[in-house]
């Protein structure tokens, strides 16, 4: 099958939204195994949009439309495709009282206008909008080209996807989809030289998106049933997690601070975090889980030497003998929140992010990392050169991410790659 | 002038990639008082390409393309837009030898295929590439409708835009263009009952982006020099921040961050930070501003209730007494961190970001924000009603924003709107 995207609006031509519906539209019509030939912007335009939807109809099978659903007079782009498709529209009592009750709900009153947004196909079929006022519609012609009309807000344009359009695509293509997403530690090059040929297949398909200093992968199987196709998938994330070992850390979840706090919960520890370079991101990722409370309750941002020293005890001829960016302060850093807060586990960051501030044999994006183990008195430490980077968002972010990493690391006890062991007791 | 914007990449119709060149595009053509028509995103394919290209140019004057100048065999943008504009292409020695010392300085050999990308305009002309290897090129037909190629990653693009096309779009439409952005803390509409006459001049013109719990009001003049468009751009913006008053924070910074560490670093003051539920994205924010550690030197992620005893010394009593989630809370910790780091000024935040824990009168969403001020000791204490927003992220990022602001208004000694204010010493 062959298909179109239509996105009606003149804010996207303007440059005034990102069009993320176009993006999403087509991921997911690619899943689908349906190709995407043209994605269109157009604006409230009645002309240029017949011209676009004739000529769409004529090439494509399938036109998929964002937006153009709204109340005011030049939203004409239900009518449009109506009369392109052969099909004509009917006041629909029942979803002008749904507008009715959103309007009264949110204490506004509606306005003549509103009525065309009850409009629904005769021929075709309306699709209910379960987050806002405008139904969509699916037209279909006598050749059996479809197209299918959605809002263009975002929100409401996924659930009515999800809920109605896709299930009824699955259904013409024969199939269920279903996806999975493994999220990986490392760069695509480095993930590509272990798994690239993986990335080949049709069925599964596999997808990478590049984050900053980790990947996600995208597995997407196409089956006749739901469990068929879920099991196609778990199977290709087994073999990928095969492949990539410990740095594939977790499957559908936001990012690793929530496998952080999972572990933790799960084996019943408790982390802290002292922060220079850093600035208390660690501690705001993991916050930002919920229910992180159980195994987060101090974090220690440190950007002042006095504030390491008073709230941490690092030794002030440490600092002198080291400076503050070195591993010896870095492993100070962590044992004193290991310390000062009675958790089991802590990191210790100390960096340059620059873009000021390189020392002599420590270029901007030098950062040590410790992480230490209060169970086993057991401190990891590393030095991280994130100085490529250039950027001090970026290099922050990396050096965040390396210190969640850490302490997944010492939760499970896995191998801490790059980092030099110190067994003394502290 | 009309025009159209054609970007072309299978990863687009994949939906591997969002298309952000076409709002950068759309955003800049529109500030230049060109009308853009239609956004079009097609694949490598050379009928469709060439079709889509002629019905284009015989519709508006302008087209302006990202992408398809690759080196590879598909790749064939250049050559299909240069038949259609009755233009033909000859090789480059320049562009060869820019593209070969590129792949030297990148340790990489060129193939065959890149000599394609030193194919440049006979009648028309080339535009140099300043960040990558494919030039860009500007073919224009006997009708005088002009057809701009340049590349599809958007660092590359902007520069080509910046440095070659829009100067030239400019002289053409016998402008310069010269934008400001004043950022503004609250919503659309609360702006918009203030300053929305202004919002339908159409020179200056005057657009507004809603982030969360502020907005960019960008401002855009097109005058006949630099000068005079600069100067209508700072005329629109006085007259803005006369109407929004000290809502309106700053010109053309990225965020509320670095206005609070240039106002401290210009009086001289230091702040501190206890937070609670933001978990640490206060100091986050502030110490991503290079230079921040002149001004902040101690943060203190206080999650447990023991963290905010032993660390700001927080009376037990008193969480006892009022419950950790209150006022009596917030305004010891924010005194806590005045005393603990020496800084002049300090802020204290405990709330529920949900999306458990809700108290009786207290929902999810209710955040408690105190101010100290060591010099004058006087303490502010607002609570904030945040649970309409529902999310644990917007709640939280909407909390650091008005602490932010909080350090803004304590240091500018400026009111600070819905607070109590507290004269007791501490």
């Amino acid at each position: 099958m062959t298909a179109e995207i239509i996105c009606v609006g003149t804010e996207l031509l303007l440059g005034d939204i990102l069009n993320t519906n176009a993006q999403f539209l087509s991921r997911e019509l690619a899943d689908l195994g349906i190709s995407v030939l043209h994605q269109h912007v157009i604006g409230d335009n009645v002309e240029r949009l017949r011209a676009l939807v004739t000529e769409a109809r004529a090439r494509s099978e399938l036109l998929v439309f964002s937006g153009g659903l709204g109340p005011t007079e030049d939203d004409l782009t239900k009518e449009t495709v109506a009369e392109a498709f052969g099909d004509t529209l009917r006041f629909d009592p029942e979803e002008w009282d749904k507008i009715l009750a959103f309007f009264a709900r949110t204490n506004r009153t509606p306005t003549p206008n509103n009525r065309k947004q009850a409009m629904v196909p005769v021929r075709g079929h309306k699709l209910p909008n379960a987050h806002g006022t405008a139904p969509g519609a699916w037209f279909e012609d006598e050749a059996g080209h479809c197209a299918v009309l959605m809002p263009g807000v975002p929100r409401e344009l996924k659930a009515m996807w999800a809920e109605d359009v896709r299930p009824a695509l699955e259904q013409r293509q024969n199939c269920v989809i279903h996806s999975r997403t493994l999220r990986v530690l490392g760069g695509e090059s480095s993930i590509a030289t272990k798994v690239g040929e993986l990335f080949h297949s049709e069925n599964p398909t596999i997808a990478i998106y590049c984050k900053v200093g980790e990947s996600e992968i995208r597995v997407t199987a196409r089956a006749a049933t739901a469990d068929q196709a879920e099991a196609a998938c778990m199977d290709r994330i087994a073999l990928l997690r095969q492949r990539l070992g410990d740095n594939a850390y977790d499957v559908d979840v936001p990012g690793l601070e929530y496998t952080v706090v999972r572990v933790l919960r799960e084996r019943g520890l408790h982390a802290a975090t002292a922060e220079s370079c850093t600035g208390g991101m660690v501690a705001e990722r993991l916050t930002n889980v919920p229910g992180s409370s159980e195994v987060f309750g101090y974090g220690f941002v440190t950007y002042a030497e006095a504030a390491k020293t008073q709230l941490l005890e690092v030794d002030p001829a440490l600092i002198q003998q080291y400076n503050v960016v070195s591993a010896e302060v870095a492993v100070a850093m962590a044992r004193g929140a290991v310390n000062a807060s009675g958790a089991e586990l802590a990191v210790g960051i100390t960096g340059l992010a620059g873009p000021g501030g390189a020392l002599p044999g420590k270029p901007v994006g030098t950062v040590y990392l410790a992480g230490a183990d209060r169970r086993s008195h057991r401190t990891w430490v590393m030095r991280l050169n994130l100085g490529g980077y250039q950027e001090r968002a970026i290099i922050r972010t990396r050096a965040a991410l390396y210190a969640l990493d850490l302490l997944r690391r010492m939760a499970l006890e896995l191998p801490v790659p790059d980092a030099e062991l110190l067994e003394e007791t502290f």
